[in-house]
C-alpha cells in the first residue's frame, strides 16, 4: 500500500459495486461512499432507475446500472456488496464470484440449507477471492469488546448465554406484510443471537426446545409463525442457551445480550439507549431507545464492510466463513421445526 | 380492635411462638419483636438452649422452649410461625394447628408432594385458623408495585417471563454441604420464581425442558443437580416462563425478574444494588450488591409475617393459599425430573 | 437490660410521647408503636382531639393530650418526641428537659439564632437527660454507607460536596401558601444539605455566594425567597461546596449528594427510584421516582428515632449535639443572607 | 453539486491541509481521509518530517509540507484545518484566511483576549472565506439530542446549568508538564463549558465566583492555578451556572452536564460509559469509563470537520462565530482572575 514518495493516487482503493438500494442498501452505499478507508463506491445496481440516478448523483458515484449481470460485466469493479433480496442472494454470490468480484453478501447465505451449501461451493471454487457474510453485530464496539474480555478469560467458563431481539411494535404493519417471506422469526431475527451463541460461546448446539405464539397481532399465525418466539438449547460445551425474539417491543428496537459465566458476567445493551442522554420528567428517569437497526448498528455497519475491504486490501480472509453462514441457517431452521412441532429437537 | 377510650393495652396483640433460630428464624424473631404492628413474640423454641436463652434475653420474650410439644401447649399462644428444618414443617404445621394455633411457615409445605398433600389435609381440617406460607418475594415492594402494574393491565398480556436466581459464590462451601438435603436448585431455588410465574401470569405450566450442569463445582453431580440450571417452560395461557438458577453468582445475590408483556415490559431488580449509593472509581462507575437473602429481602420479611398477623387480626386469609405451596412444589419436582432426564415432560 | 431469666416484661422499654400529629409527627408515632426496639409509645398530644383520637385508638395509645402541658407533666413518660410547629420547639425542648423528660425534636432546634442559643442553654442544663435533632438523612442507610467510606478514606480528600434538594412542582400550592411561615429554601430545605456538608467534609465554611430566583412561581419573591436557589461555599478544609434547592422538580422529590474526594467518587440517590422496578415503554427505560420525603427517608425516620431510644438505654449521647443544630442554622441564615444581598459573604 | 449524468469525478471535493500531528491533529487527518463526505486531505504540515512522512504515507496523501508558508502557498488547497499548538493559533488563522483558505480552527482563537481580537479582525476581513472554531462538543449526538430539546421548550425556562470537566488522574504528569502552558483550568478545561453554558441557555454570565486548589499535587499552586476548582455564575437570564474542572478523576475522562429546566431536566452522561458493556463481577455492577477525550467525543471530532466541509459546500457560515471565540475566552480569564483573586466579579 506504500505510495510513491511525495505523491499519492487512489490506485490502491478497493473499487466497490453496491446492489440494492432500499434502506440497508442505501446506508451501505453512505457509507462506502464517504466513511471508509481505502475504499471507492464506484458502481451502484438497483431496478429503480429514479432511486438508482438520484443516489449516484448524490454520492458521486460513476457507473450505474439497473441489471445486476452489467455490473459484474463492469471491468472497474473489485468488489461486490449484496443488499439485495434475499432470495437472490446464492445466485448472485456465485455470479459475482465468477466474475472474479470479491463478494460481501449481507444475511442469508440463502433461503434455505441447498442454497447454503451452493454458496459454500461458489466460495471453494474461488479461494483467491474474499468472502464475507453481514453478520454485523460481531463489529459492534460493545460486542466486540465483550468478546474480547470472554476470549481473554475473565468470565470464566461460559454459563448461560441470554439473547434478545426485538423489533418495535410500531414497525408491526411491514413485519405483517413480510411475513411470509421472512422465513419466521428465527430465521428472520434470532439468526444474529444464533451467530453471537457460536462466537461467544464457541460451542455448537446439541438440543433445542422451542416456544412462542401470537400473543398480539394473529396473522402470523398464517405463516406457522409467532409474533414473540424463544428457545432453550443446550450446547455441547454444556453451555446453555436462551434466545428470544418479539415483534411487539413497546420501548423500541431492543437488541441485548447476556453472557454468565463462572467468574463474572457481561451485558450488552440492557438499556438499548440512543444516546448519553438521560430525562427527567414526569415518566421518571429515563432513556430514550434506539429507533431501529439502523441507529443502533450505524457504526457496526461501516466496520464490517470495512474489515471486508481490509481483508482484500492486506489479502487476508475474514473470522467468519461461508460455513457458518450455513451453520446458523441450519440451526435456525431446526429451531423453527422445533417451534412448529412443539417438540424436543437434537442437532446432528 | 378499637380500645376503650383513653387507655388500652395489649389485650389484641397476636401472641406468637416462632420455631427455630438459623439465620433467617433469628431474623423473623427480631421482626416480630419489634418491627411489627399488632403483634407480639410470647415465645421462643430450639433445641440450642444456650442459644434460645441468649436470643430470648436480648429480645425480653417471656417464654422458651426447647421442644416444639412444649411450646404448642403454651396456652398464652396465638400462632406459631415455623422457620424449622424443611423436614419438619409438614408434622409441625398438623400438630400447631391441631393445637388450636394459626401457623406461619417457611417454605416448603413438604420434603416431596405427599407430604404437602398431607399438609393440605391439616389445614383443610382447620378452617377457622390462618394458614400461612412465607413466599416472602409477594411482599418485597418492588414485586408487589410490578404485580400491581401487571394485574392493572398496563403492560397488556404477558408474553415472556423471566426470573433468575442466584446465590453468590462465596457461600458455596455451604450450598455444597447442604446439597444433598437440599432437594436440588429447583426445589430449594427456583421454587420462588415458580411461585412468581404462577402469580404474574396468572396461569400454569404444560411443558418444561430444563437443562444446566456443573460449571464450576462438580460436587452438585453426585446429587444429580448441577451449580447452575435453567428451564423452559410454556404456561397454559401460551406465555413462554424462562427460569434460571445459579449458585455461582461473581456479584453477589441475584434475585431478578422480566416480564415482557404485549404493550409494556417490567424487570425487578435487574441491577441487585446494595442500597442506592453509586461509586466512582478505577473500576469505573458501580453499584455494589445485595450480599444475601436477608438484606435483599429485608422489608419483605417483615410485611409476609405482617399479612400473617393482619389476617388474623382481621379474621381473613391470606392470598397464598396451602394449594399454591403444593403446586408449586409439584412443578419444582416436574422440573427436576425434566432435567435429570435431559427430556422434554409435560405437566398433569 | 437482661430481663430475669424465663420471663421478661417491658419495664425496660422507653415509654413515648410523641406531640404532633401533622404527616410526619402521624408517621413518627406509627413507627414508635409498631417499628422499634425497646420503645412504646405511651402518649400522643395534639391541639385537634378528634385526629387524636382516631390517631390513639387505631395505634393503641394509652394517654392522650390536647396541650403540652399535660404531656410533660405526665409520670409515665420517658421521653417526648417533638413534632410540633417550627416556632415552639425552642420553648417546648426547654420545658420538656425542665420536666426531666428525655427530648427528641425535629429541625429546626428554632426560628432564628437567638433561640437556638437559647435550646443550647437548656440543653446544657440537663446534661443527664438525651436530646437529640432530627437529621434523619444521616440514618438513611445510603446516606450511611456513602459516609463509612469516606470515614475510612477510600476517596481520599474530599474536593466537591454538591447536594441536591428539591421538591415535587406538583407540592408548589403548598410550598407557596408556607412560604412566608418557611423562612425561605435556604433554612427550609437546604438546611439538611448543610448538615450533609458538614458531616461529610468534618469542616466548616468560610465563604458563601448564593443565587437564584423565581423562574416559574413569582410568588416566592415577595418572601424575598425564589423557587430555587444555589450557593457555592468554599469550607476552612478548602473543600468546595455547591448546594442546589428547588420547588419545582419534574420527576419527584430528588435529594442527591456527589462526594467527589482524590481518590473516588461517591453518588446517593442520583436518581431517586422508587423502588427496584424498571420500566420499558413508548418513554423508553425509566425507573419511577420518590413522591416525598416519607417515601424516600421511610427507614431513616425509623432509625433516627430509634437511635434516641437507643442512647437512653445504653446511657449515652447522640453523634449530633445541640451545637450541630445552632451552626446550621446560623450557616442557612448566611446563606439566605448571600442570596438576599447578591453578595460573597465569609462566615465569622 | 450534481455532477454530469452516468459519470461523476472528485470536483467537488474540499481539498484540505491539516496543520500539526499530535494526538488530536492526527485523528483529525485520519478522519478527513476517510470519513468525511465531499471533502480529500490533500496535504499535511509538521515540523517533524519523520512523523509527517510516516503519517502521508499510511493515509495517502499528496502533498507535504514541513512548514506552514508553504502549505497556504499552495494552489491545491482550499482549507485549512489547524490543530498546532495554541500559541500560533491566531497568527496562523490570519495567514491562511489572508491566502484565501477556509479555516478551521481547534479552540483557543488565541491566548488572549488581545489575540482574540486580532482573529476577530482576520475573519471580518474575508467575510467570503469560512471560519470555524473546535467547539467539538456542540457536535457529539447526545450533546446536540439535548440541546434540541432544550430549544424545543420542553424543559420549560433554564434554572441551573451544570457541567464538569475531569480529566484522568493517570494523565497527572503530563497535566503537570504543561501547566505553565495551559492558562489554568478554567482556559484549558472549563472553556468547553462555558460554551455550552451559553449555548444551552442563550444567555451571558453577569457574575462569577471561583474557588478550588490543590488537593492533591501541589505543582499547579506554582501556575496560580487548582488541580480542581469550580465557579459559580448567575446569567444575565438569571440561570444558575456551575462549572467543575478537575484533574483527578479516578475513573475516567469524565464531561458531564446537567440542565435542570422548570418543566424537565436533562443529563448528558452522567455516566462516562465507555460502550453498552455491563460487567458484573466481585466490584459489583459497573460500566467502565471513557479513557480520553478522542474515545469520547470521537464522532463530534467527525461531525465537527464536516459541517464545515458542508458549510464550505453549502456556501454557508457555522453557528459558532469569531465572536463566540472571544466570548468564551473573555469569560474564561474573568473565571481565572476571581479564582486568582478569591472574590466575586461582575462580567462587564
Amino acid at each position: 500500500m506504500a505510495p510513491a514518495k511525495g505523491e499519492t493516487g487512489n490506485m490502491n482503493k478497493v473499487r466497490i459495486g453496491s446492489v440494492g438500494l432500499g434502506r440497508l442498501g442505501l446506508r451501505h452505499a453512505e457509507n462506502i461512499a464517504s466513511r471508509m478507508r481505502n475504499a471507492e463506491l464506484l458502481a451502484l445496481c438497483d431496478v429503480d432507475k429514479s432511486k438508482l440516478d438520484q443516489t449516484a448523483d448524490r454520492l458521486g458515484v460513476k457507473h450505474r446500472f439497473t441489471t445486476f449481470e452489467e455490473l459484474i460485466a463492469c471491468k472497474d469493479i473489485d468488489a461486490v456488496v449484496l443488499v439485495s433480496p434475499s432470495a437472490l442472494h446464492t445466485r448472485q454470490i456465485a455470479a459475482a464470484l465468477d466474475a472474479g468480484k470479491h463478494v460481501f453478501s449481507e444475511k442469508p447465505l440463502g433461503v434455505n440449507v441447498a442454497e447454503c451449501k451452493e454458496a459454500e461451493k461458489a466460495v471453494e471454487a474461488h479461494g483467491d477471492l474474499v468472502f464475507m457474510l453481514g453478520f454485523m453485530r460481531r463489529f459492534d464496539e460493545s460486542y466486540r469488546y465483550a468478546h474480547d474480555k470472554v476470549a481473554s478469560g475473565v468470565i470464566g467458563k461460559p454459563v448461560l448465554f441470554r439473547s434478545y431481539s426485538q423489533d418495535p411494535e410500531k414497525f408491526i404493519a411491514g413485519a405483517i406484510a413480510f411475513a411470509p417471506h421472512s422465513g419466521g422469526e428465527f430465521l428472520d431475527m434470532a439468526v444474529h443471537d444464533i451467530d453471537l451463541a457460536r462466537w461467544f460461546t464457541g460451542s455448537e448446539p446439541e438440543t433445542v426446545y422451542a416456544i412462542g405464539g401470537c400473543y398480539a397481532h394473529q396473522e402470523f399465525a398464517a405463516c406457522q409463525d409467532g409474533d414473540n418466539v424463544s428457545c432453550l438449547m443446550k450446547f455441547k460445551n454444556d453451555a446453555m442457551v436462551f434466545l428470544f425474539a418479539g415483534r411487539t417491543a413497546p420501548h423500541g428496537y431492543n437488541v441485548e445480550t447476556e453472557i454468565i459465566g463462572t467468574k463474572g458476567i457481561l451485558r450488552i445493551a440492557s438499556v438499548p439507549q440512543k444516546n448519553l442522554v438521560e430525562v427527567l420528567d414526569q415518566y421518571g428517569v429515563r432513556k430514550e431507545c434506539s429507533e431501529n437497526f439502523l441507529e443502533r448498528f450505524d457504526t457496526a455497519y461501516v466496520n464490517e464492510v470495512q474489515e471486508f475491504v481490509n481483508c482484500i486490501v492486506e489479502g487476508r480472509k475474514p473470522e467468519v466463513t461461508v460455513y457458518d453462514g450455513t451453520r446458523v441457517s441450519e440451526i435456525a431452521y431446526t429451531c423453527k421445526a422445533a417451534f412448529e412441532q412443539g417438540t424436543l429437537l437434537k442437532f446432528s
